[in-house]
């Protein structure tokens, strides 16, 4: 139904029905045709599609009349207060991440990459192509579809090395995104009440994802070398968890990698607690000085469960990650999925499939690997030129942030909204503690929209705070 | 990447493959243009589409090997056993309906109509338009896209009598399937421990939701006409439940529809108890010789908790329903999908919408009764000439489903069993009740393939009735 011409004149006209009043006729298709210098057959798509919408009511041989809106009735829903009773506060209310910018301001609060940096033309050939096969016209399997379970296997076992079982392709679960996965992996392996370590700071998906499964979060301080061991052991020890989650690659927010050495280490004290260790992998492709190496890959005793999404690398639109799971953990983790969303819709998945198995997508990942490259040091070297109080931990290797410590007595809220009052939208490091923030933060996306600003950014956060301190 | 000869070369060296030792040679790229008589590029691709698989290991110059399959060391995953602890058995194990059938057999198990049921044609071109929009490149937001909102608005406001306030589109909540939405629903308005009172049979993903979300069944029977008011009255009395799960209109699997007034009696008593009522309206499109007229439409402060799904009548590829829900309740219905998905992907509502605002959508849905009523009149005349044992309760008057009483001492799972035996696929009624069957039953669907072969399906089952007898 979609075409620029129609989608103009339905603007157009949504536009115009918003200020008319109820029962005023809408121009005849002969005014709009010659308004638009569209054809009739574009100008009846407009008009069948505002019928659809409920915003005009037809009547053949007479015209097209703006709806009568019924006028609405005030309304007070006191009575779900006591049927719903409390609620879990930090469900409520988007994290700043999501939040969408005024589009003149400069964005450095979001956790999604540009539409630059996707392989936009590859993604919409991709959907082409699915739109012709049976992906369109079935169902998927629970698990997913098994071409695609099979490449995310292939993956992990091109990293596993000799003497390592991989997993197998039937270990993958197919998910609409890794946020599901997490919902899942805490609600099936951790349940209500009972403990989960978890990084901190760490991804404030994964605090919300667990506190949604009512799991009793235990926080392990981590730093840009990953958490100190004896603590991990202690947090094992002291509090029984049968789970620790963990981003040991450019984790966010703070871009830390850690050592092969450590991600082993780590996982051989889950393997003496007998516990999982949940490894998400979400910056798989966002590499920029080094490469990925999952622990996943040194596992092959079903300890690691492990998070890979194709979201931020691929399309937002093609909502697709997987969990790989083995063992009991793997019929858990299905299950959950199966009462949650029953399959993930086989379009998307055969498109994403598609889209990694091209060459070009090699291709595309080099270039991103560059542009990620030249976006952080620009913004690195403009902090470090305008802003020295707001101190870089580290500069990360891979991922999209950068993670600022801001002197001791800094009002983080209040720095965040003059800086917002100034067009440059930073996010409050608070969001990431699953506690109390241990120091005051600034959260810096490299991956937004104008890299040409970084410089104007950093001077705006340097001016707002030295009047915030 | 995908084109059918593509396909076909893959599929053919994925068998040769499957048998090849380690390190076997793949025929060269020269030999497999002459055996399948294709292009150079398209033998390429298959190649390529192999490696990326990991099937295949390329050496450039020297030619394409079978990968070396690391043999499988045996494992045993024991130490999972206590880290997992008890699992809820209700949760694990596939239901009938979602298990996928051998191709020669008579499915009659299946909750998904037939691939000649769906506008095939019209999702094809949905999709291929949606792909060349921002909705295949952007992010969508966490409700949903505005304009679908507002059609799932305007199909309920269509309904809405007189003097009633519909719902507005920002009521909407976009769902990937309405199972998330029961999950939500389920999670969000009633929570775990609290009693949930839920049709009794009914819809097995609504008892697979509650139980996934730990809610307490309250089962209320419910039969033909929809249940006894006196019934419901004392359910939500005895219990204080704030919530009833029901499907007013071609119950699945009982056929059964409400009368208007039975409709409005249950909405007043939950108004009396001040309770939700959540009304799965899943066959709203599978209408057959009445029309749906949802309760919803006749709710203006916030106690029908709305749910309407398109995965059953455009694509299950198109994974799209919406929850339509006011008040508080909306926001902790939002704020669960948050937690635990985030957003649905744009694509797919973008082609969901382009879908059902055709014209052609109209007069799919005009076909699809007509076909729908046949199948129906075919399967319950060949029942009654050939099984008369097994009786059917109700003529449904829209949905896709039989449901068949079955002579009381009836070996329902060993009937079923034998069935398949023949190549006839039934469900277990048992699989629809919240707690134990109040009689045997067996649900047959009259939208899967073949239903030429109906009346044979019905010999079938007068036979293996006798035998179970």
């Amino acid at each position: 139904m979609a075409n620029d011409s129609t989608d103009r004149i339905v603007a157009d006209l949504r536009r115009w029905i918003a200020t008319a009043p109820p029962g005023a006729r809408v121009p005849s298709n002969r005014e709009l045709m010659a308004r638009h210098g569209a054809s009739p057959v574009t100008v009846q798509k407009a008009m069948r599609t505002l019928v659809a919408l409920g915003l005009v009511d037809s009547r053949p041989g007479v015209g097209t009349f703006v709806r009568g809106i019924r006028p609405p009735r005030p309304v007070d829903y006191a009575w779900q207060t006591s049927a719903l009773g409390a609620a879990q506060s930090r469900l409520l209310g988007l994290p700043s991440a999501q939040r969408a910018p005024s589009p003149d301001a400069i964005a450095l609060h979001a956790g999604y990459p540009d539409r630059e940096l996707l392989p936009e033309r590859l993604v919409r050939s991709a959907i082409a192509r699915a739109a012709r096969t049976d992906a369109a016209a079935t169902r998927s399997p629970v698990a997913g579809a098994p071409d695609l379970q099979a490449w995310f296997a292939a993956e992990l076992a091109s990293a596993a090395p000799a003497g390592v079982t991989p997993p197998a392709a039937r270990d993958v679960l197919i998910l609409s995104g890794s946020q599901s996965g997490l919902s899942s992996i805490f609600r099936a392996l951790v349940g209500p009440g009972q403990p989960l370590l978890i990084e901190s700071p760490t991804y404030w998906g994964a605090i919300l994802a667990a506190t949604q499964a009512n799991v009793r979060l235990v926080p392990v301080a981590s730093g840009p070398d990953g958490p100190d061991l004896d603590d991990v052991d202690r947090a094992f020890e002291q509090t029984g968890a049968r789970a620790f989650y963990v981003q040991p690659t450019y984790a966010n927010p703070t871009g830390a990698q850690w050592s092969a050495e450590r991600g082993r280490a780590v996982l051989d004290i889950a393997r003496r607690h007998g516990a999982f260790l949940v490894e998400d992998d979400w910056a798989h492709d966002l590499a920029i000085d080094t490469d990925p190496r999952p622990i996943a890959a040194f596992d092959d005793d079903g300890h690691v469960i492990y998070l890979r999404s194709l979201t931020k690398s691929v399309s937002p639109a093609l909502r697709v990650a997987a969990v790989t799971a083995r063992g009991p953990a793997r019929e858990r983790i299905l299950a959950d999925r199966a009462a949650e969303s029953m399959y993930v819709s086989g379009l998307l998945q055969a498109a994403s499939l598609d889209v990694v198995t091209q060459p070009a997508w090699r291709t595309h990942l080099r270039s991103v690997r560059e542009q990620l490259r030249a976006r952080r040091d620009v913004l690195v070297s403009s902090l470090a030129e305008h802003a020295p109080l707001a101190h870089l931990e580290h500069v990360p290797r891979g991922g999209l942030n950068l993670w600022l410590r801001l002197p001791g007595d800094t009002d983080v809220e209040g720095f965040v909204r003059a800086c917002e009052g100034r067009g440059v939208i930073v996010a409050d490091g608070a969001e990431w503690f699953p506690a109390e923030a241990s120091a005051p933060h600034i959260r810096l996306n490299y991956s937004g929209p104008s890299p040409e600003r970084y410089p104007e950014a950093a001077r705006v956060i340097a001016e707002e705070l030295d009047r915030a301190l």
